[in-house]
């Protein structure tokens, strides 16, 4: 009976261990994980900065319960974000040239990180800036966005004498 | 030797069955946890509307790497966010009667979680509302914002003609 109780004390020490590789730090996010989460993002820049919203929609996670928040209010559905996109930027004027900057990734589990960076337009009449807040999913297709907080900046950083 | 293998499968199976019950939903936040962050949000309002910030900034976790995002940009650190209300909500009448609705809570992992919100201010001149990403995360004080990005709507909700 001692036998079995040990056996089965030094089984399940095992499988601690090995969840323990799996989940006891979900601080540091895997490099492949920042690297393929960093690719999905610099894939919707691509895709923006040549007028292609299908692909830039491809970084969201293509579910009812995406979201996108912001100063016009909770978005709710990955088809509602791309409505809104086609209809406030839809030509190429309108949708100048993006870059994203400062870009910081987090990991809060092995399926869940999210992402705080700066995002920029450069257009003919101004150059908005702002920050957004993305909580991604690892899903079989790679990592998606489930959650988009942008906020436009007040002042434009060019031009800081404007307040 | 086979009876040692069973029993060794036998106690990594118990353990994965252990090891499921808290890893393998993170989508499913925990009744406590949901009841446990909506007092951490419940006591911020009650301690904004009785003018108490000390009280209301318990709600972030003390760290310089608690993070606050919105129009005026990314602001790093426990304190720095502290300064801000303490600047931008200087007196009762700034800082106005505080509300949130609309509250949704989704689990990310066994420690962090996500809320998404309105806020509402009712004040003398003006009735500002917007809406509120966080992220939290449990610590041994319980549930803690680690990242709050907040974003004003452009439209006061009760007047809906102002554009």
């Amino acid at each position: 009976m001692r036998g079995i109780l040990s056996c089965l004390l030094a089984g399940f020490g095992l499988a601690v261990l090995v969840a323990g590789s799996t989940f006891a730090r979900p601080a540091a996010l895997e490099t492949l994980d920042e690297h393929n989460i960093r690719k999905v993002l610099d894939d919707q820049v691509a895709a923006w900065n040549r007028g292609d919203i299908d692909a830039f929609m491809q970084g969201y996670l293509k579910s009812d319960q995406t979201e996108f928040v912001g100063a016009g209010g909770i978005l709710r559905g990955w088809s509602a974000v791309l409505e809104r996109y086609r209809r406030d930027y839809p030509d190429a004027k309108a949708r100048g040239e993006l870059s994203f900057s400062n870009l910081e990734i987090h990991a809060l589990s092995p399926d869940y990180a999210y992402a705080l960076g700066e995002f920029h337009l450069k257009r003919e009449k101004d150059n908005p800036s702002g920050a957004f807040t993305l909580i991604l999913r690892k899903t079989p297709d790679g990592w998606r966005i489930i959650h988009d907080h942008s906020t436009a900046y007040r002042t434009e950083s060019p031009k800081p004498q404007a307040q």
